[in-house]
C-alpha cells in the first residue's frame, strides 16, 4: 500500500532545497532542479516570486523545451515579458507539444510578423488549429477554446465508441463528454463519459446523448462563459460557430483562470492598478504606471482645493473650519465608495437590471440619509464641545447630511451611467466619485459656514 | 439533426414571460414557472435580483421540494436568510435528494438544536455522511467535501471495474476518477476514467492507477484547496484524514464557488463591506452595517482633525495652507493604497515570502520617492503660481515627498505585519493606512509651514 504523497510537504521540501542551491551558487544543481526536479507549475510560481535580476538568471537556466511548459503557468504580464524577447525559433521550440489554446494564447500578443513566422514553421494540421483559435478575439469563447475534441457520430453503438476510444493512446485532459456531430461537422449533442460507462453497450449514441446542453457561441465574451460554467457546474462545453458547426471546446481550467483574472481586475482597478499584474515589476515600469494614476487624482485634488479657495475669507475668520473640513469630505468619500462597490459588484453578478435599479437607488438614498443624520448628530456634538460653538455644530451637521446623501446618489448612479457609456465603472467610477464627494463636501460645509458667519 | 439550443436566448425569453406574468399578477402561471418552467439556478438568480418584499412573495410560491434545489444556488447571505426561517420539517423536505456536501453546507449555520432535529429525521446512512462533513470547520477541505465517492480495490481487472460501473444507475457529477482504497479504507491511488477507457480491460487497476496525485488533508483551508485546484488544473481530488483514510472528495464546482467568494471578499473588504453579500438587503440591515464602518473611519478623521488643530495659529496666518492641505493628504492616501493593494494581492497569490519582501519594500520606497519628487515639483509650481509665494511651494513640495515615502513604507509593511498578527489585511489595512497618510501628511505640511512662517 503506497502512502498518499503529501503534496504540500513535497513542494516545500523541494523549494527549500532549491533555495539552498540557489543561495550557495550551485548552478548545476539549480539548473537540474529547474528542468527536472520541480514541476513546471512550481518553476512558474518561483519566477513570479522573484525580483527581476534573479528572474532573468533563472529563466536563462530553463531549457527550451521546459520553457514552453513553464510559460503556460505564468501570469499574463510575466509571460508577455518573456515571450516578447524570444525569436521565432525559440517560440517554436517552446510551444511544441502544448495544447492549441495555450499556443494561441501565447502567440496572440506578439507582433504579426512573429506570429506569421512561427505559424509557417508548424506542420499544417497544427497551424490550422492555431489559426482557427487566433481568428477570434482573445477575450471571447473562440479565443479561449481548444480544438482537441473527440467527436463521434450519432448512429453508432456505445460498444463501437468504447472500442474507438481504446484505440487512443490517451484522452485529452478534462474530457468529460464526447461531442456528437453530423457528417457536416454540425454539433448535435454530447455523450457524457459517465453515461457511456453505465449504459448498455448495445444501444446507440443517439438514444443516450444529451441534446439540450449548454452550447457556447464563439463570439461570447469570456465573462459570460465563466458565468455559464459557474451557473451550470460545467466541466467542459462545446463551442460552435454562428451556423452551428463545432469549432472546439472550453474546459473548466481555462474558465477558472478567467474568473481569477477578472476578480483581480476589480480590486486592482479601484486602486488604479489595472495593468499591474506582476508583483515584482521593475522600478521604472511601476513608477510610470503609478504616476499616471497619481496625476489623474491630483487634478481632482486641485479641483477640490479650488473650491476651498472660494471660501478663504470664511476660513480666515473661523479657523475651526479648516480643522473640521476633512471630516465632511472623508465621510462622503467612504459612504460613496460603499455604494459604488455594492452596485458595481451587483452589476457584475447580473443582479442589477432596469426593473430593480430604482429600488436599489431608493435604498441607497435612505441608507445615506439615515447614516447622514446619525453621524451628523455625533459630529455636531463633538464639534460643539470641542470649539464651544453651536453654529459650527449646525453647519457641520447639515453638511454631513448633504454630503452623505449626494454620495449615495453618485455612488449608485455613476456606475450605471458609466456602464451605459461602455466605460469600465471600477476605474473611472472611483475617481469621479471622490471628486464629487470632495467638491460637494467642501462646498456644502464652507458655503453654509459663509452664510452663518459672514452675513 | 437537432438545432443546438441557444441557452441564453431560451433563458431571456423565459424570464421575459415570467416578468410579464409577475407584473400582471398571474400567480398561477408565476407559480408554475417557478416550479417547473425555470431551472432552479435561474429561480435563484431571480430571487437574488429581487427586492425584499417581492422576494418573500416569490419564495412562498416555490414548492418545498424545489426550494432545496434553489437554495443551493443562492448566495450565502440570501440562503441563510431563508434557511433560518424554516423549521426542521421544511428543512428535511428541502434537503431531500441533495448532495451530502450541499446539505452539510446549509445546516452548518443553523442553531445546533435545529441541526440535531433534522439529522434525527434522516435515514442512518445519510445522517452519518452529513455528520462526517459537519464535523469539520466550514472553511476547510473537510467542510467542502462530498462523500459520494465511488471506490474500488487495486487488485481487480479493468473489465470488472467496467461491469461494476454498469450496475450503477448513474455516476455522480464531476467524477473524473475512481478512488482506489485498501481493505481498511486507506487511500491508495486514483484511476482516471479517461485511463480506464483507453486501457486493455484485462490488466489490473494497480497497473494503471496514479499513486502520485494531489491528496487533500481534511484540515486544509479552503483557500489553499482552491490554489491547488487551479495550480494542477484538477477536476476532483480525494480528501483524506490525518491517518490516510479516504473521507470523500472535492470537486471543481465547489472550488469555483470558493474562488468567486474570496475574490469578492477582497474588493468588499477594502470598502468595509465584508458582510454585505446581498445586493438587495433591506434598508435597516444595510444601514447598521455601513454605520459601523463609517464610525470607525470617523475616529480616524477626528484624529486627523486633532493634528490639524495643533497648527491652527499657522493656518490663521496663512490661509492658503487650508486650501492646499487636502492635496498632500489625498496623494499620500492614493499612493499608499496602491502599495497596499499590490502587496495584499501578492500575499494572497503566495508571491511574497521573507526572502523577497525586502526587495518589494525597497522597490515601493524607490517608486514612492520618485513619484514624490515628480509630483512635488508639479504641485510646488502650481502652488507658487497660484499664491505667488515660493515658501509655500517649498513647504508643500517637501511635505508631498515625505508623505509619499511614508505611504509606500506603510502600504508595504502594514499588510505583512497584520498577516503576522493574524488580522485580515484588507479590512484593517485600509483604515490604518488612511490614518497614517492623513496624520503624516497634515503634520509634515503644517509642521513645516509653522517652521517657515511662524519663526
Amino acid at each position: 500500500m503506497a502512502n498518499p504523497p503529501d503534496t504540500k510537504q513535497i513542494t516545500l521540501t523541494k523549494l527549500a532545497r532549491f533555495n539552498q542551491a540557489f543561495e550557495s551558487g550551485a548552478w548545476t544543481q539549480v539548473r537540474r532542479m529547474l528542468n527536472s526536479g520541480l514541476p513546471p507549475v512550481d518553476v512558474a510560481h518561483l519566477l513570479e516570486s522573484t525580483p527581476p535580476k534573479e528572474r532573468e538568471l533563472l529563466w536563462s537556466l530553463v531549457d527550451a523545451e521546459q520553457q514552453g511548459e513553464v510559460l503556460q503557468y505564468l501570469s499574463y504580464d510575466v509571460q508577455t515579458e518573456f515571450l516578447t524577447r524570444m525569436d521565432a525559433q525559440e517560440l517554436l521550440a517552446a510551444t511544441e507539444g502544448l495544447d492549441t489554446d495555450d499556443i494561441a494564447d501565447m502567440l496572440q500578443r506578439l507582433p504579426n510578423a512573429v506570429i506569421h513566422e512561427v505559424l509557417q514553421s508548424m506542420d499544417t494540421q497544427d497551424r490550422h488549429r492555431v489559426e482557427s483559435v487566433l481568428s477570434y478575439p482573445e477575450d471571447t469563447a473562440g479565443g479561449l477554446m481548444n480544438t482537441d475534441t473527440i467527436t463521434i457520430r450519432a448512429d453508432i453503438t456505445l460498444d463501437v465508441v468504447l472500442r474507438y476510444l481504446r484505440r487512443h493512446e490517451r484522452i485529452p485532459d478534462s474530457t468529460d463528454a464526447l461531442l456528437v456531430v453530423s457528417r457536416r461537422d454540425e454539433f448535435i449533442g454530447r455523450l457524457q463519459l459517465n453515461t457511456l460507462l453505465v449504459s448498455d453497450p448495445n444501444i446507440t449514441v443517439r438514444e443516450v446523448m444529451e441534446t439540450e446542453c449548454v452550447v457556447i457561441p464563439a463570439s461570447l465574451p469570456e465573462n459570460e462563459v465563466a458565468n455559464l460554467f459557474q451557473k451550470f457546474d460545467l466541466i467542459s462545453a462545446p463551442v460552435v460557430s454562428a451556423e452551428g458547426r463545432l469549432l472546439g471546446r472550453i474546459t473548466i481550467d481555462d474558465v477558472v483562470d478567467v474568473i481569477r483574472e477578472n476578480a483581480d481586475h476589480a480590486v486592482m482597478s479601484m486602486a488604479g492598478l489595472e495593468d499591474e499584474e506582476d508583483t515584482f515589476a521593475p522600478v521604472m515600469r511601476t513608477t510610470r504606471r503609478r504616476a499616471v494614476w497619481l496625476g489623474v487624482n491630483l487634478l481632482t485634488a486641485f479641483l477640490a482645493s479650488a473650491v476651498i479657495g472660494l471660501f478663504d475669507a470664511t476660513i480666515e475668520k473661523v479657523v475651526a473650519l479648516a480643522v473640521l473640513m476633512p471630516i465632511v469630505a472623508s465621510m462622503g468619500g467612504i459612504a460613496g465608495s460603499q455604494a459604488l462597490t455594492v452596485v458595481i459588484r451587483g452589476m457584475a453578478l447580473g443582479h442589477v437590471s432596469s426593473s430593480n435599479a430604482q429600488w436599489l437607488l431608493n435604498r441607497e438614498l435612505i441608507v445615506g440619509a439615515l447614516n447622514g443624520v446619525l453621524w451628523a448628530f455625533v459630529v455636531a456634538l463633538v464639534a460643539m464641545l470641542w470649539f464651544g460653538d453651536w453654529v459650527l455644530g449646525v453647519v457641520i451637521g447639515a453638511a454631513i447630511i448633504i454630503n452623505l446623501v449626494v454620495a449615495a446618489l453618485s455612488g449608485t448612479l455613476l456606475p450605471m451611467l458609466l456602464k451605459k457609456l461602455n466605460i469600465d465603472p471600477a476605474l473611472a467610477g472611483s475617481v469621479i466619485l471622490t471628486t464629487v464627494t470632495d467638491v460637494v463636501g467642501f462646498m456644502a460645509f464652507l458655503g453654509l459656514a459663509t452664510v452663518f458667519y459672514l452675513s
